[in-house]
């Protein structure tokens, strides 16, 4: 049977990705050797860093000044990275939900942190006050467990950072409006186990303190994102990634297909009297949609797991600390998904009576 | 033409790894979802993770009481985890080459660091006094640049801290004379991307300084390495690697694999005039054989880099601060590949006649 994958992460990737990352394996770039074996050295490895990077900047049509990079590490890391690197006195962090929650743990490490929070989590702040002199405004443009999403680019008086782990190339942003943007790379860009930074250049060197080599930003800058050994494989694949959205009409062709797949699962769960959306709608997702069952029909909510699983909906179950369900509808989720998705859930409609 | 890969890593794997490999990014574990596209919390990866961590404590035959770790980041980002985890006041380094020097740079961000050092790198330290007090001592087991090896346990009366990234699985260790082992897994293990540790859990909570979350190897420990999203692939390819070596008579199996072929080409680098070794005989590296032309020949060098390559040597050419040649015997190099580099240094020395 088809399955159809909705995880949060890793997640979906288009299929030539993976056929082209497999045929590296067997014999990278007609060096007869495999993608898995080769030095980051070589001068084929070489080329696909260096064209990754300036693809990266072309699909995000990014001005001069930015470098790219692709760490390990994970978003995780950069957590701690980010304050390392910038924060002097104080920052302000939006607090949107649970990784938003992570990155704010870290930075108390390295300074002081104004929380900009809302009453809960299924809302966003739009429009606060904030300290004039903070160091930076950090935010999570895309909350996959609680499935809210700024759709629009922050404008601060202070540099802005953005994780965008989880909605990087799904909208057209002005670079220009961030100094540092970073993500992991295992939702809309690549298998895990790689990380992407773009960052302005003329952000560091504006702290005292001595910054450990590896979660020095200037490090990696100044070898071109390969100090030390990169992971291969993922970054091959980033590079597949950004050439199949290349193809398929850019950032601007993204866009168009994942709102047009986001609102077709939004209208179900509008309309269809046995599911409810679990956040504002204007804040909603277009990466993450969450719902539950509506009032009245929560003791159904194991019984529609087994019917949507049975019909090869994988990776629905919502996350532990919101419940219910959560579809993940990526860049290269295809359209079909969605529309089994819906199919069930009007079949399983149906079949209440 | 028949490629023989000796590069010093990311560098050869086992054929049937690759095969696995590439077989699980089309379905993995009967899901009939891509392993690039799989949560690294489903029940499939899980066990992957789990079996590989046990597989990996068996291969060692460690004893009770430690902890194994697939982290990201690669062994760089552990010259500073160390120091970070471990360092109350002072340690004591064994600077024995690039990698020593960077580990050292690191650990002086936190304390005091004792180095140990001979007049050059052509041969190891041995015997040496040390501070009792040292809280440990950190030392590089194969040096991958210039081509040296500690073939032997070390015995310290401090907690002994080794960077195994270029020789692991590759000769028996007795693992309780160690606190704590990491590598970046891309020579013997795994495709890059991915970083192994192992680690005796009693060593940990004896500094007092705040460590970023990621950098703590407490928070890997608590999470049983999946705190954050791990790099799936190389973990997947890393436990393929280890099962293969297990069917190949295990470490012992290695052992006797990897002297084999390391003897065979020094043999021929001692006894054809053309070459000659670099390093102290009794400290070899069997792992990274580094020679060069010998004294009269030195002007052969491009001639015969030129000629090994038109018969499909790749990655041969000597580390820039070392020069010469320098040849990658790690596990998975076939027998085949040492035969056809020692005809090759043949038929080179017959060809000046």
């Amino acid at each position: 049977m088809k399955k159809h994958n909705f995880y949060a992460g890793p997640s979906i990737l288009p299929e030539e990705v993976i056929q082209e990352t497999s045929n590296a394996l067997f014999d990278f770039a007609g060096t007869g050797i495999s993608l898995a074996s080769v030095s980051h050295r070589s001068k084929e490895f070489d080329k696909v860093m260096k064209d990754a990077q300036n693809l990266f900047l072309e699909l995000l049509d990014a001005p001069e000044g930015y470098s790219v990079l692709f760490l390990g590490g994970g978003a995780s890391t950069q957590f701690a990275m980010v304050p390392y690197n910038l924060m002097k006195k104080k920052a302000v962090y939006l607090n949107t939900g649970t990784w938003a929650k992570k990155a704010i743990k870290e930075a108390k490490l390295f300074g002081e942190v104004v929380e900009i929070k809302n009453e809960d989590y299924t809302t966003l702040p739009k429009s606060f006050e904030y300290p004039a002199d903070a160091d930076y405004l950090h935010f999570t443009t895309n909350n996959t467990i609680y499935g809210t999403e700024h759709k629009k680019d922050f404008f601060a008086t202070v540099p802005v950072v953005a994780d965008m782990s989880s909605n990087i190339f799904s909208r057209k942003i002005d670079v220009s409006k961030y100094s540092l943007i970073y993500g992991g790379a295992q939702k809309n860009l690549a298998p895990s186990g790689v990380t992407f930074v773009l960052i302005k250049d003329d952000i560091l060197g504006k702290v005292d303190r001595k910054i450990p080599t590896m979660l020095n930003y200037q490090t990696h800058i100044d070898k071109g994102s390969m100090f030390n050994t990169p992971p291969v494989i993922p970054i091959y694949a980033a590079y597949q990634t950004m050439l199949w959205i290349k193809k398929n009409g850019g950032v601007e062709g993204m866009e168009k297909m994942v709102a047009e797949k986001a609102e077709m699962l939004y209208d179900e769960i509008d309309t269809n009297e046995l599911f409810k959306g679990t956040v504002a709608k204007e804040d909603r997702s277009y990466m993450n949609i969450c719902f539950v069952m509506n009032e009245g029909y929560e003791n159904l909510e194991a019984d529609f797991l087994k019917f949507a699983t049975e019909k090869g909906m994988v990776g629905i179950k919502g996350h532990r600390s919101v419940g219910g369900f959560r579809a993940s509808t990526y860049n290269a989720l295809p359209k079909e998904s969605v529309e089994a998705l819906v199919k069930c859930m009007r079949e399983f409609k149906e079949k209440q009576g």
